[in-house]
């Protein structure tokens, strides 16, 4: 199973190239990421345990520009005990090819210590349905 | 007659406490006004006449946080010769009230000389349906 | 007395125009106030008291761009009881003139329930000292 | 050689978590790459040929927050005929270990055409001087 979003793209979003900068492509996926944890996992933001990104890498097949309506995807590569590994892809909505094919690992953390915690059983329900 | 258009927020909107940084507020404003500009007005941005914002204000009501729904409204409150200012307001996809009331105003010049140009006729047009 | 800092712009500061996007200002404001709410009045982001920005204005004299080394500097025009008017402007480094004039209102209120509180004194003190 | 440069963060790179959000350190990486293909390599924004990325990589280390002041280095490990690999890294100034270490890759293109070009002699000279 995966999980899909629609995603407006913003005027800044573009540089001076006229086209989605690379950096902006990482804010597409750090949000369908949280959101599917938010809505699916339930998780809290202000709760004590939280995901910390520790590793990310995209490869940028073809440009995005503002004003395009995107469609993000999600899936899940690989579920450890305390980390889980991501697959974002972001299109243009209704484009056969995506965009940009990106890998990102969460280590889920107590809030406070910052040590690694087990992931919580609701994220990881919501997790393994995107295995 | 306004133009309104939906927004999603991203998981960077949010700054520390838990909200939407006032500084993204001006992002949403910018790509209605913009977004309107190219689709009804049939702005070239890279064409010889571009829009440079010259004074800009916001009046924040209520906080927004991701991973709200937006929807943006604009309306045209000044028609000049070559400036224009709008109305944007941003809330929450089926709220009553609005979050931020703002005010912009556009200069439109010659992209090269950077001159104050008469606003391109079919933004004009545009722009005057929404007075 | 007035508060100086430098700033660096970045690559995505730009917008498809080639300046500095008019959003980003806004950045460049909020980093300057925070800083010396942080440095000079102890502002705790993680504790009780947090200062939420009720209205925003900018007046755009000259463009920027990147890689444009900046200076902000920061007065206090209006000093209430729990709230706090800003002057904010925004120059190239080494320029006579500067390119940006802001005024940015901030009221403090008790973290969980968002509702005004007194300047805490320490950063009252600080303040004061911008008046 | 390596070439290496301050950066200051910005109070909206801290996310609801409080430290500098992932994302924001791809608009280091970029920051710094830019700068010294624009001083070092004579890079015009505006001419014919730009560099676009076509993959990009971090592993993250330590957190970073706002108001840390940081310091970027830029070294190269690949320099081919069009593209050309850097590897970036991010540390807190004075900090002995380095936050972030990152690996982004450039394919200089025809700025109409979007095709691959060779690398212009002045870039390529300032390239292999990090190589």
């Amino acid at each position: 199973m995966t999980f899909t979003t629609p995603l407006t793209t913003r005027w800044a979003d573009n540089d001076v190239y006229g086209h989605v900068n690379n950096v902006t492509y990482y804010a597409y996926f750090d949000s369908i990421i949280n959101l599917y944890l938010i809505r699916e996992g339930g998780l809290d933001i202000h709760g004590p345990v939280i995901g910390l990104i520790v590793a990310s890498s995209c490869q940028f097949h073809a440009p995005l520009a503002y004003p395009d309506e995107l469609v993000a995807t999600l899936r899940v590569t690989k579920l450890g005990n305390s980390s889980v590994t991501y697959e974002v892809t972001v299109a243009k909505a209704g484009a056969e090819t995506v965009a940009a094919t990106a890998s990102l690992t969460h280590v889920f953390v107590d809030r406070e210590s910052r040590r690694p915690t087990p992931i919580p059983e609701r994220i990881r329900t919501a997790l393994a349905r995107l295995a």
